[in-house]
């Protein structure tokens, strides 16, 4: 047996795959360099802290740890089915909205298909086709953000799926409501269009598409939310999808039956109720934007205008060596050379004290 | 779009994939028979309850719930590697050992290959296969066990990979170390053999198969566990895989960054230490099966011996009525008439309160 050979028995796919490069954590950077206080503005998680009225429920649940979760996840998805106004059986729940991409593209792509994304998008879209085999169409970006006329010309008989992120993540662009129905109309219906909303909350009502009301009209398309970012939940993994009853059918085939566990059922259950929480991550998010953006201006760095919980700032051709120096300084934000953004760097949107260390940090580092 | 049909758009073998069949929730039948007091004995869960050292320890982390896990699972990883005296790297991490085998089989098997199983396994086994649009070869057992020289006889050049339950659910069937020993010998090296252990620690140590330092003479072996049974935390989603270091560096290609949850990867690194919890697990276990036992000997039924969490016991052709009634006397077994054992019921070890239960309502419905 010393002949085998794990690479050459992988399957085509995996074995040219590279793996999702997280963002560094906050105890791995005290371990590395012996630092006592770090803050991390790398991974655009919401720096309100857990809601309390989470916290009150979760300590109410410990005790049936040992139980199972439920597999069809009862409550959250009545709960969310009332919010959306849709059916519960048009929901697909997620172990965080990343599992409800991958599920995504394991229940309709396949080797010899295409599966069409922007420049610059979320990572996990190449991943996921890449995984399967399909080929990956990276469509150039237009002012950091999506080409969808572009994308729409990308599309052949042989795509499956479209990917959209909305706002995208790493460059905060967004796409108004009007390009978007746009380019659904456009889209022919052997293809599947995934929106992938999960900065939704940060943006201005006003200005949210009627992405799920679209379900009515667009049977191939799908709703992708999170509780990672406004809803304070990246810890316990939730996400979902709103899509026809169908398309939700298959999905619930390829999903693991306990993929969201106990605790995050209960979580996402109790902060969709937590209207205070939201609307305060909202708001702090929108200050910490302005003291960002306030610095950049002030010291002259471009960036990329956001409508996230980040700022993707151009610092210059030596951006990987301001996020090592950063680090030195105990702050941890997000180079994006993966996304080529060689240039950039990410900062997530934290507490006015946390940007307030980045902001320092960026000086002293001068 | 009206014509979008989604089933026809999805991949072959997820068109046909019927989803896995949980155990009924406890809540579920709450709300439907209007039941207060239930008894669940239906998904091979850790009666004892949460150990309280995981207890307290998940407490102190509800606070960084709103940061992502560590996508490298450091520490659980390093507690686990000194556990098993091998490297992190041989370690690769899973929303549960379910996860840990899907994720298995997206690595390694193709829609042109062929899995290997045995008739009455772990139904996740035929499940992961058909998604990929692979051919599952469902090999007859003997004496509701695994018959490794039928299983060895079906493996050829198409056979990528061999699913082994020991022990095996939902029979609680074992295969001793000599017989396993032998079918690895056996098996080809383009084969990956899983051998999924969900249930070891409920096997006596002197019948353990040292299948960890097997790795070092079959790098085609993988061997799976699970922190959902005997350790309690079915709820927080957590299972591994040891192998290789090279087929752990593909099966992290494959997994989720951030698959297995924060809480989980404390709990987990926590209950290793709780080695009280552990031997008190055990205990109950063997007093638990010695009063289904006796029960099942007192009343005539046969069933299946069993070295699990669990007995399957031959209630005879009335066994999805006898299942219906035992939910009206609040007590939730699980029928087994999916894995082609129609005339038993599997019962879950409970506390010998909830065993008598089961006992009684067994009675009662006669």
């Amino acid at each position: 047996m010393a002949s085998f050979d794990a690479t050459a028995a992988a399957n085509p796919g995996v074995r040219k795959l590279q793996p999702y490069q997280a963002g560094k954590p906050m105890d791995e950077l005290q371990r590395e360099l012996g630092l006592s206080h770090v803050v991390k503005l790398a991974s655009n998680e919401n720096p309100l802290g857990l809601s309390e009225k989470v916290r009150t429920a979760l300590q109410g649940e410990l005790s049936d740890l040992i139980r199972y979760p439920d597999a069809n996840g009862f409550y959250l998805k009545s709960k969310l089915a009332e919010l959306h106004q849709v059916g519960s059986d048009q929901i697909t729940l997620g172990n965080g909205s990343n599992d409800v991409l991958e599920i995504l593209a394991r229940t309709f792509v396949s080797a010899e298909h295409e599966v069409v994304f922007s420049q610059h998008a979320f990572v996990v879209y190449p991943l996921v086709t890449q995984a399967i085999g399909a080929k990956g169409v990276s469509v150039p970006a237009k002012d950091y953000g999506h080409d969808l006329d572009a994308m729409a010309a990308a599309i052949n008989e042989r795509t499956k799926m479209v990917f959209i992120a909305n706002p995208n993540n790493p460059t905060g662009t967004f796409l108004s409501t009007a390009e978007i129905k746009a380019f659904l109309d456009k889209v022919p219906e052997h293809v599947i269009v995934v929106l992938d909303e999960a900065y939704y909350e940060y943006v201005p009502e006003a200005d949210r598409a009627p992405s799920v009301e679209w379900l009515q009209h667009y049977p191939n398309l799908v709703v992708s939310r999170t509780f990672s970012k406004a809803y304070g939940l990246a810890g316990l993994r939730a996400g979902y999808a709103v899509s026809s009853a169908d398309i939700a059918n298959l999905l619930n085939r390829i999903r693991q039956p306990f993929n969201v566990n106990s605790l995050s059922l209960k979580a996402a259950e109790v902060v969709l109720d937590d209207h205070d929480y939201l609307q305060r991550a909202i708001e702090v998010n929108a200050q910490g934007m302005q003291q960002l953006v306030e610095f950049c201006r002030s010291e002259g760095f471009n960036f990329i205008p956001s409508h996230g919980n980040f700022l993707t700032i151009e610092v210059g051709a030596n951006a990987a060596d301001i996020y090592q120096r950063l680090l030195h300084e105990g702050v941890i934000v997000r180079p994006v050379a993966g996304y080529e953004l060689p240039n950039h760097l990410r900062v997530s949107i934290g507490l006015p004290e946390e940007n307030q260390a980045f902001i320092d940090a960026m000086r002293n580092i001068r």
